[in-house]
């Protein structure tokens, strides 16, 4: 089996031109088969806000209602997909970019909860593999947006996080899959100082952490996605800084190591 | 050679729900090969309003700023480019939603003109049929934004009329290539009577009845992009009402023939 590396990187980057600009000149520098992910940033908040759009928060989660969708998808397969499309091919990486409907690559049905209506949140049911092996196969690099559709019409807002791991996932099967998560930490840290790395974390260790409260909450869907994938039989996983990618993916001691 | 079917629809068909719906509808019945090339709308001029984004006019041609580059990105890759994806995926048919700068698909530069900058709009400069004709022999129906790259990193804002024609232009070489327009007037008229349709004009008479001033300004770039295609070897080219597509199709008497 061939090797596949499955990169998701956070939206907050992708609101500064100079991070965005290095981080794709690593990206594109990656040999072989790759995917990327890329999360909404705050340019969707932003122009929800300049159009008067309200952020409905119910019990602390965001509510995605149709206006809101609307938003989203004009942000995340529009501006920041085909900013990051056509910045890769200006470095000669050939990239696609995608939402999980295009080529109905990712089923997915709205969020179903008892007390909440969380609108268009999509919560994935599918990952067709056969188009994103396609493409792969062609020399194609999938840019993928953190959208997925009902199968009736519906775009629906699904997690980047979320996303990543999935296709992982569901790739697994075709290519030794590794997953990688970018964002704007060193790492998984044990305490508040941002260089208090942990390099090795596993399963159990996770859950002892957790338990103490030294992982901060927004670590949690992170780290949930990456040891689910793991245990499903991903390669490896790896939590960096985005600036780390290119040493991080040769084995260089920076970032979370993962291990089921 | 295989046929082959590109259908431009215009951007007033896609401001209305019925409109679309009903649209998708047929062209999701076509069989055999096609791609779908859909205009801007006034979605991308309403949203700009709202953000406060002044519509540049010099000239009487609208201009292409910085930050109106980024409002027709985001509606036109964006919001109705995946609403036609999820549209037509809902109706079984298996939408691939792209710009020119998926698969580095179509390359353009900035308009040159002595007198005029009109900053971000794009002119063709060559279309990779490889990854088109890929996409088609997978069994995925590309949909079109009319949004080209320089392979610089610039997204360009690109007629949508020129990209079907130019598509069709340099698929000829690989398919039996058929270009239709499809708009919201039952073809090109021989006077304001709407019903008062041409069903066959040539070149000649195009030019005629271009020079008498019957013609209309709005459709001359559509007939220029067609004729042209036509005498490059493009099989046919039909002007019809998006709601006449496929009796047109069949070959009933409706719609404007285009002959070269």
């Amino acid at each position: 089996m061939e090797d596949l590396i499955v990169i998701k990187i956070g939206g907050n980057l992708l609101d500064d031109d100079a991070s965005l600009s290095a981080f794709l000149n690593d990206f594109a520098a990656i040999a072989g088969n790759k995917i990327l992910i890329h999360g909404g940033g705050k340019l969707a908040t932003g122009l929800a806000q300049t159009l008067g759009i309200e952020t409905q928060m119910v019990n602390g989660r965001r509510i995605t209602d149709k206006e809101t969708l609307k938003v989203v998808t004009m942000v995340y397969a529009g501006l920041i997909n085909k900013t990051i499309v056509s910045g890769l091919q200006a470095r000669g990486c050939n990239a696609l970019g995608l939402t999980g409907a295009d080529a109905n690559m990712i089923l997915a049905h709205k969020r179903r909860h008892l007390e909440i209506d969380f609108g268009f949140v999509g919560d994935i049911d599918l990952v067709n593999t056969a188009p994103l092996a396609h493409f792969l196969n062609a020399g194609f690099v999938p840019v993928l947006a953190p959208l997925t559709h009902d199968g009736h019409g519906n775009m629906l807002n699904t997690n980047a996080d979320t996303i990543a791991a999935a296709l992982a996932l569901a790739l697994q099967a075709h290519y030794n899959t590794q997953l990688v998560f970018c964002f704007d930490k060193k790492g998984v840290l044990a305490s508040s100082n941002e260089n208090d790395v942990i390099s090795r974390l596993t399963g159990t260790e996770y859950q002892r952490l957790r338990e103490a409260g030294v992982i901060s909450k927004g670590m949690l869907p992170k780290l949930e996605n990456a040891f689910e994938a793991l245990h499903a039989g991903v390669q490896s996983a790896l939590i960096c800084h985005a600036s780390q990618l290119l040493p991080a993916l040769r084995g260089e001691a920076c970032g979370t190591r993962l291990v089921a």
